[in-house]
């Protein structure tokens, strides 16, 4: 760290609360700046970055590069959306004296900064979900000083970036104090417990976020947590499908499952197949890279260690391995053994392995879907005409799911104003919100109506 | 509770559970078909529900009737907006391969019930917020099932609603156990844990609301607990807007302080003025009528006790008492006084009491402003030119509040569009959510993004 950035609790703490009301007062034009200024910095510092992530993170550097197209393009789009206004609604009701319900007098609803935002970084996006990622991008366009947590593993690269954090909102007139990068996990939980933070975005493991979420709500004053934890990511090949598709969906899910060695949230964990046989017979699975770091590798071997000590499961094929990386693994078990223990089907292994679950006619397949529990993405793979098994399937994963796709795969999660990244416990703490896309930005908005204000100090979007 | 209704927790839990994919099959149409009926029911019965609320309640019966129309015309709202197509926003991003980041697929974003909700009655708006009031009707709309728990406070008139909801639910073709209603602590505390319930409404005090609000966030699978808790509803009354309007200042007040008795959670519970004897001289307090019960009676003799116990703060005035009648009081301190102990005006005396302080200039009245936790309403009284004070105030409240009000009451709470009533803990355990108006459905819904799905099987919303 360099001497403009101060990396202690306390000081970046009191910075980020010193910021919030000049943050408030930033118009959106103004945020628009401090967002592309960001994007402009990342533009220009893309090969130094990507080299550091890839020496932290061992990631391969065309992943990395497209990474940062992605994370600049993010803060641009939100600039965008700020510019046009879209980014938050406004509802006005003018007086009137005829409401059924008694005169109503003049209501104009907006949105003010919640305050200053904690923002935990994922290891296995250094970009895209860490210290300008998703999170930290969308509580800036929202009003809000952000409190970056640095992931450990890749603490040079979290320096790096939160230099051209720093420096771009600086450049563009942003508060000081906007911006503040901390680091370690005492650091982490004493801020998520701070009164002076007043919302917290989160994206990693079921048992971490489950603590901070816990630390959270349990504050003197509870404050939102948004966390983003992990997900099964449920794939139903139908009958049909399989009849009219079956090479290109087994293509399609061996590189869905294998790429970026498998470390993606959205990840297909879980394969209902109505042909076992058919499936294996058709895939080869490719060498994955490397992992993040060997804490991941060993959650990945315990993880799929864990599945595999069923006696209905077994591992049904290996992929090479490279050096210094592990094999992906395709495990399989039949629908009747996922109907006796569903942990077989809801425990996420990251990484490199999916479970395939046979089933035998639409009725089973159902009946399995029945036993997912919340995530962030289900998948159908069918076909275009007469596929009597889709309605019901989709019937089942839409009370599930945060994102349904149709013969397409999870993995590669666009950015844009439809898009949705959450789903019910334990892909999210906060079911009716999105990580990912332009309302990710109205986790960190509170509602506030103006009853019978003078145009003059209204809110400017108000005044019409 | 005739033998339609059955009560017992485990059946009615049961019911809303078997009753959800039937509810979120419920088109628009459908959903506004089961509000009218509601709202129809209540019309049709509102004689007899006044006479029983009357009598459990102790409220004026004029009072109790313009709350019935409030909560028939609220059911009418949603349904119409429903029909609109307004209550819930769509989003539709079409394929688009020049997508900046990468070729984006079709992403459609629309709503899905969050499934079963329990809603908590409140007990000093029998209907409003009760069992056919706005959490109720909200979660309606949103296709949820709802279990709701019976206020004590209104027995009778629980069930007398209970059974117009649910006959009108019945004639309109609701699916079975689309509603049910539950009684006592036991059921509640059961409820709110059950896996089948998967977000909860809640009206009432900061300690219930806390207590519920820890057993909903602290279950294996943690939930959306919506609860509005409590409020003191500071008024600044500004220096200009004393010297042009103190008399309708002082008018506005007494009304609004002693209106139902103090019972209501937007009470203004704490005013800043700048000439307390002014004041005084002008404030002759109403009698006022009985309270709820004997136990809010004790709470409002409590907490009052508890702030006039600081030596600093002198009972001004206290109204005369009708039988089985509180008396409404006005506390009085200082700035100062307030300033070295917070906790004289942010401790809510649920009441017709208030604590008027006095303060010396505009820059000591904003550092009591900046005493204030969240709140879910603010009222500046100033005026109309030239008021220095009122930029500095508003941007202090705006932080604090959900409405923020000009010279006019916080009391009296329009459903509309642009509402929001809400504001940070203490006010509410959700400061990005509102409990009154039509995006109060938006708590009990859940955003789902439809890739590349072929229009036949998208949701009738998204297809265009």
């Amino acid at each position: 760290m360099n001497d403009t950035m101060d990396s202690t609790v306390e000081n970046v703490l009191a910075a980020a609360h010193h910021a919030r009301r000049a943050a408030r007062r930033g118009t959106a034009t103004e945020r628009a700046t401090w967002l592309r200024a960001i994007a402009d910095g990342l533009d220009a510092g893309a090969g130094e970055l990507a080299d550091i992530a890839h020496r932290e993170t061992a990631l391969p550097l065309p992943r990395l590069r497209g990474e940062l197209v992605r994370t600049a393009f993010q803060a641009r789009l939100f600039a965008d959306r700020l510019e046009r206004g879209t980014l938050f609604e406004v509802r006005v009701d003018p007086a009137d004296p005829e409401w059924p319900m008694g005169p109503r007098p003049d209501i104009r609803r907006t949105h003010v900064p919640i305050g200053p935002v904690l923002v935990f970084a994922a290891s296995n996006f250094p970009f895209a979900f860490s210290v300008a990622g998703g999170d930290t991008i969308s509580a800036l366009a929202a009003g809000c000083p952000v409190v970056v947590k640095a992931h450990e593993g890749h603490p040079e690269l979290a320096r790096a970036t939160a230099r051209i954090v720093t420096e771009g909102l600086r450049g563009a007139g942003a508060p000081a104090g906007m911006f503040g990068l901390v680091e370690g996990h005492d650091a982490g939980v004493t801020a998520v417990q701070d009164r002076r933070i007043r919302a917290v975005g989160f994206t990693g493991s079921e048992a971490g976020g489950r603590a901070l979420f816990d630390l959270a709500v349990s504050r003197p004053d509870p404050i939102p947590f948004y966390g983003e934890l992990g997900s099964t990511n449920p794939v139903l090949v139908t009958e049909a499908g399989w009849a009219a598709r079956a090479d290109e969906i087994v293509a399609g899910f061996t590189e869905s499952c294998t790429l970026g060695s498998g470390q993606f949230c959205t990840q297909p964990g879980v394969v209902l197949v109505p042909d076992l046989a058919g499936f294996l017979e058709r895939l080869t699975l490719p060498a994955v890279g490397p992992m993040l770091n060997q804490r991941i590798e060993d959650g990945y071997t315990a993880a799929s260690e864990a599945v595999t000590s069923h006696q209905d499961v077994e591992i049904a094929k290996t992929g090479p391995s490279a050096p210094g990386a592990p094999s992906a693994r395709i495990l399989t078990t039949s629908a009747h053994a996922a109907l006796s223990d569903p942990a077989i089907i809801t425990t996420e292994i990251f990484g490199p392995a999916s479970v395939v679950v046979e089933y035998r006619g639409a009725e089973q397949a159902l009946a399995v879907l029945e036993l997912f529990e919340g995530t962030l993405t289900a998948t159908v793979q069918g076909a275009a005409d007469n596929d009597a098994q889709v309605a019901d399937a989709l019937d089942v994963l839409s009370e599930r799911a945060g994102r349904i796709i149709w013969n397409q795969w999870p993995t590669g999660v666009t950015v844009s104003d439809a898009q949705q990244h959450g789903g019910p416990w334990p892909a999210t703490t906060a079911p009716t919100s999105t990580s990912v896309g332009t309302a990710a930005a109205l986790r960190f908005a509170r509602p506030v109506a103006y009853q019978n204000l003078p145009a003059a100090v209204l809110p400017e979007e108000l005044r019409r």
